[in-house]
């Protein structure tokens, strides 16, 4: 299969960035020489998707790294630019989880130009791990729903997960790109996702491009499709997963998780294990990142609710792994994971 | 409290209609001197809400009789235009029952002019008799939510069910609007209701107005108010109420029911008598308006979703009586529909 579709590509001095906001309707790509610039695509969301980040920011350490290269104080330059690129997101893990690894290639690094070998070197087999981790957790997502299926099958996703929001493939979408190679997927239904519209923007665009058979619906519509019997699985990414299983992910991840338990929809949550999070014990200790109600408030240059108005927007929600039937990582597969005391425990 | 909201004003000689697709940007009013007119502003959704639609089908109904009232098949003009005013929307049950009502008034009649007389006076008391009903309901359901409640409470409601919607005050939002006349009101919550963003432009706006505590969020976001324990009830109003006690209403609202038994929140339906259609045992004899995935698309001139992608695009939903805990109406709360064999029986 082709892999047409990227975020991000790394050119030796610079960083491409694929301008996620402008997709469907334009392909704009913008090219950042620092840090600085890198960190912003992350805040303004031209860059998303938690593996895309960890990606997208790792590279921003190469750039510091460059940057900085004859300076006296290269290490707290890079430092400090690792600092600032940890705060641009606050909820993805997997940024702080590949700034901890570019991080790591500094120990006993004697110059800056070493430095910018090593962290480069490290940013490249970020990337290209990512997408080898998304093929094997595809394989092993295919594996679950093939299991306790016969014939070609609906599934039902959220938000996007699919090339754009990692290095290739993709989690969630991943397991539908593989359903599709295998020729056992009949179609996946794609939320729009509200306030962002992920699903209509990024995963219908990604979808039509290789032909994946799709179909887009409102998140209110997710009910009606549920209880119709025809979707199996609802596979949605993951943020962050915590050491008991809960899941943050996209708003709307939860409603998911609750309609799926109701109308007896596998609910399968495929991400790598850079979003594991075993130091936080549970859902409750993820801080949730709220974003501006003009999200809500206006459409593009429209305004769609009275000016003034109070929203409350937040950008994730927390599943309780207790609604999660199976976690996909590329390390394996956990079952029922509110079933065992430490349910991230096999995955090493 | 004011009335200031109004959908549409009679002008005897024509029907004055507040575009609602314009809301909340701007306020522009239509009028219509024929029943065509009236057809046509229905269909196209300048006015929604299913009391509203009854109500301005009425209108059309005396629009059709001052047209053809020197006509020699003045009665045979009256019925055509009934006939198409039914066409307009295909859910919305009011709609037929008001045309009932409309035509029942021809019988006996001998004149053209004289049924101007009757079908305006009809069409006035259906009116008026709708605000009457919405304030009793307004009454009985804050009744309900007091009786199980200690101070102010926050709900949440989905699309727009309020002045807009109906002859006055509103369905479920009335029973928002007396909570908090009564000062037992310490927020609603408005679901933004993609596609047609009801919550944010219509809601939104009839809040703001009246000054009624109110936030707003992508209906995505549910789970998370539910799952806070600060919500205590889902307050929705509804297109068709079914023998059995299954509910059609706007696409979002079976969501919200499931939800809402997951977290042990109270799920109220709120609906004037018009609402009932005893004809029809159950939900499944129920048909939903699917309208253009375009709805999907595009958003105002804005192409958000890849042209061609396929779209499932349900204009209402089906909740099944088991998931409801009360239905208000003018003449009564039924509590536990699905408890009752005949649950609409009381209601004569």
């Amino acid at each position: 299969m082709s892999e047409q579709v990227v975020p991000v590509v790394w050119q030796g001095d610079c960083l491409e960035v694929l301008d996620q906001r402008r997709l469907p309707g334009e392909e704009v790509w913008h090219s950042y020489r620092d840090s600085a610039g890198v960190c912003g695509a992350i805040a303004s969301m031209q860059v998303r998707g938690a593996p895309a980040i960890g990606i997208a920011a790792a590279y921003g350490v190469v750039l510091a790294a460059l940057e900085a290269r004859g300076d006296v104080d290269w290490h707290g330059s890079i430092e400090r630019a690792a600092d600032e690129l940890a705060d641009s997101r606050p909820t993805a893990v997997n940024l702080f989880w590949a700034l901890k690894r570019m991080r790591g290639c500094l120990e006993g690094v004697e110059s800056g130009a070493e430095a910018c070998r090593l962290l480069e070197a490290e940013a490249l087999r970020i990337h290209e791990e990512d997408a080898a981790a998304n093929r094997r957790m595809g394989a092993l997502g295919a594996d679950v729903i093939q299991a306790g299926s016969y014939g070609a099958v609906e599934v039902l996703t959220h938000c996007n997960t699919g090339a754009l929001a990692t290095g290739g493939h993709g989690t969630a979408l991943g397991v539908v790109r593989t359903l599709r190679e295998r020729g056992v997927l009949s179609m996946v239904h794609m939320d729009e996702t509200r306030p962002w519209l992920q699903g209509s923007r990024l995963t219908a665009w990604e979808c039509l491009r290789e032909g994946i058979p799709c179909s887009l619906n409102a998140d209110g519509a997710a009910a009606t499709l549920l209880a119709s019997g025809r979707v199996r699985w609802v596979i949605v990414g993951a943020d962050r997963i915590v050491a008991n299983g809960d899941v943050a992910n996209k708003i709307g991840t939860l409603n998911l998780a609750v309609l799926a338990r109701h109308y007896g929809v596998g609910m399968m949550v495929v991400a790598p294990t850079s979003t594991l999070d075993r130091e936080t014990p549970d859902g409750s200790g993820i801080v949730i990142e709220e974003r501006d109600g003009d999200e809500l408030r206006h459409f593009g240059e429209r305004q769609v609710a009275p000016e003034g108005v109070a929203a409350f927007n937040p950008v994730f929600d927390v599943t309780p792994a207790a609604l999660v039937n199976v976690i996909v990582t590329e390390k394996g597969v956990i079952r029922d994971p509110s079933g065992q005391a430490s349910p991230l425990a096999s995955l090493v």
